[in-house]
C-alpha cells in the first residue's frame, strides 16, 4: 500500500545515479548529476550548482572532462566532493595524477580508469538549482582492465556500488 | 593502462541509470534516460526518442508519471520497453493494474513500490536521438515497505541490482 510523500521524499527514493569526477581546467568536482543526453551525436549532460567553482568554468572553457573512478577510489570521491578549489588544487590534494587529453585542454585523471573528453554543446538553463552542461563526448579513454562492476553510485547521502547483472531470459 | 576509443564506446563505460516506468494517458514506457534536474523545484527529467507513441503523448498531455519498479518485476519492465502502445494496451497486456493520481491524469502503476507525478515545465530540444522533458514533481506515493535496495538499473544492454551500500568513514 502506497501512502502520498511529498514531492522532495519523491525526489530521494530514486535508486541512484552513477558518480563521475568533473574536471575542468585544473579543477575537479564530484557529480552524481550527471545523465545520458543523446546516442548520435554521442553526448552526456552535467548539473552543476551555479556558486561552484566548475560552474565558472565550464562557462568559461566550454568543455570538461568527466572521469569514472572505481569503488575503491571512494576516499577520492569524497574529498574532490567536500573541499572547494577556491581552497585548494584538488591534484595536489588527493595526489591524483593530471592526464593530457587528446582533444580538450582541460586535464583528465588518469588514475580513474575511463575519462571522456567533451566539448559543451548546449546549455539548459530554466532556473532551479542546478544548470546542466551537454558535452559531445568527442574522445574515450578507457583501461583495458575496466569493469562496470566496479563503478560507484551516489544518491540521498548514500555511496552504492553497482550491482551484479541480472540475466534476462531470451524468449 | 587507458587505451584510446571512440565516443561510442566512452558512451557505453557509464556504469548504468535507474530503470523507471513512464505513464502517460494509458500508455507505459520502460526508461533508462531518465535524470534528477533540479532539488528546487523538485525536477526530474526524461529522455524520449521522438518516434515514440509517448513523446506523441507526452507532448500532447505536459505531464508523465515515473514508477519505480523493483527488480523482481523485471519481465513487466522487458514487455512495457519491447512492446509499442501503438500495438497493444500494455496495462491488459502486462496485467499491471492502473492506479489513478492526485494531480495528473495519465495513469500511474499500482504495483511498483513509487510513483511520482510530474507536469512538464520545460522540454529540452536541440536534435539528437533523445528529446528530453523536464517534469515538475508535484505529488509522490511511496509503499511504506519500499526501498531503494531492490530497485533496477540499466545501460549497455544489461540490467543490474543496485548494489550494496558503502559505508562511509567519518572524519
Amino acid at each position: 500500500m502506497k501512502k502520498e510523500e511529498d514531492p522532495a521524499t519523491g525526489m530521494l527514493s530514486i535508486p541512484g545515479f552513477p558518480v563521475v569526477l568533473v574536471t575542468v581546467a585544473r579543477n575537479i568536482m564530484t557529480a552524481a548529476a550527471f545523465s545520458f543526453y543523446s546516442f548520435k551525436p554521442p553526448c552526456v549532460m552535467v548539473g552543476i550548482v551555479p556558486k561552484r567553482l566548475t560552474f565558472e568554468l565550464i562557462s568559461e572553457k566550454r568543455e570538461f572532462g568527466i572521469s569514472i573512478p572505481r569503488a575503491d577510489q571512494l576516499e577520492i570521491v569524497g574529498m574532490c566532493g567536500s573541499i572547494s578549489g577556491r581552497e585548494a588544487d584538488k591534484f595536489t590534494k588527493t595526489g591524483l595524477t593530471p592526464m593530457r587529453g587528446k582533444v580538450i585542454e582541460s586535464l583528465l585523471i588518469e588514475e580513474c580508469p575511463v575519462s571522456l573528453e567533451c566539448e559543451v554543446v548546449h546549455e539548459v538553463d530554466f532556473g532551479g538549482t542546478h544548470r546542466w552542461f551537454i558535452g559531445e563526448i568527442k574522445a574515450a579513454h578507457i583501461d583495458q582492465n575496466y569493469t562496470r562492476d566496479n563503478a560507484l553510485m551516489y544518491w540521498a547521502r548514500e555511496y552504492r556500488r553497482v550491482g551484479e547483472i541480472i540475466p534476462v531470459e531470451q524468449k
